[in-house]
């Protein structure tokens, strides 16, 4: 095992240490969260932070970096209350990747990608087409990590599209029925294949 | 695709719902949370929620989840002030979700598995013998999301241990060279693998 202590980690070159410390904690989710603008611009971007929070109500989250440079995605929340979140599968993961370019914003990165968008439920919601689990969410909250200055944004789902085929008689989503990827550190893209489902764990006698 | 509004959400079977908004926000990362007690008893938790936060400092968190009932988890972090973050690898699976049974507080998850104790840095830190990848953490908050209950815990990196064959020279850990598993739901297990890894994008001309 290669071993780094406190003291070596802060030693380490910038680009090295972002790319440990952004892989070090397992596998990512791999979503693309759009949003519109107060004047209907389009906006799309590659996220890996987004998370559950709780199924009683349906509540997601994900990480925003620190506010020192514009971010459309939060300005565009904040501007119209909504967002939606939509799976990454396995042919949009180049495309999906583009996204994270730093466009102006009066530019839309589905202009810039061979992403579609697909309008339905709210206008102030754009859609990934051909997502195979899109979520169309609502802004309820917002907590400020102070070690960082990073943000969790909360967020209520409203709507869930779910391909037919990934959807089990239980409820349970198999992503991998829609090649659904995850994301290894900021920039690798993996796709994962089903190893074991277990049925809910009791003590040993 | 399948559609379900909010108040088709509402409506669903509690288990149903559980499994459906737990799968729905993409594959999470699979770790084993090792603590001790003051009593200097360990105790060993599978997680679904670790997330990185920043590079540098080189911090982490992860939800847990009310405390409405005894979480060893977080009693022992909060009694030594430490614990560890174990990639859980292909061939450790059945053993990791083992570890969510509810045990009382005098039982070590490491004795109902096999899955053994790693000791190393510290006295107050088990590790898993054998993980892919070792975090040794550090607590320095914690942020009650309101909306549920649940809790952010923030963490600092200690120290980071990792198989000599799954990091890169640029720093990057590439998990599926430790057959790490990603999971879906709440006890799907999947083993990802990588398809490509992209370079730092930049706007087209």
């Amino acid at each position: 095992m290669r071993q780094f202590l406190e003291k070596d980690l802060e030693g380490l070159d910038k680009i090295y240490r972002l790319n440990l410390i952004n892989s070090c904690t397992g596998y990512k989710s791999a979503n693309l969260i759009g949003t519109r603008s107060a004047k209907g611009q389009n906006n799309l971007a590659v996220f890996n932070s987004v998370m559950h929070l709780g199924s009683q109500p349906a509540l997601i989250g994900f990480i925003l970096r620190p506010l020192t440079v514009p971010r459309h995605t939060y300005s565009n929340l904040k501007a119209t209350g909504y967002f939606s979140i939509n799976h990454i599968s396995q042919n949009q993961i180049e495309e999906a990747h583009h996204t994270s370019a730093k466009y102006p914003e009066e530019v839309s990165e589905f202009d810039q990608t061979e992403l579609d968008v697909e309008n339905k439920l709210s206008q102030e919601i754009p859609f990934v087409k051909d997502a195979p689990v899109q979520l169309a969410c609502q802004y309820i909250n917002e907590y400020l990590i102070e070690e960082n200055d990073t943000i969790l944004i909360v967020g209520k789902i409203l709507a869930l599209y779910v391909q037919e085929n990934m959807l089990g008689e239980d409820g349970w989503i198999r992503l991998d029925q829609g090649n659904v990827v995850s994301i290894n550190g900021l920039d690798g893209y993996a796709l994962p294949k089903l190893l074991d489902r277990f049925p809910y764990a009791r003590p040993k006698k």
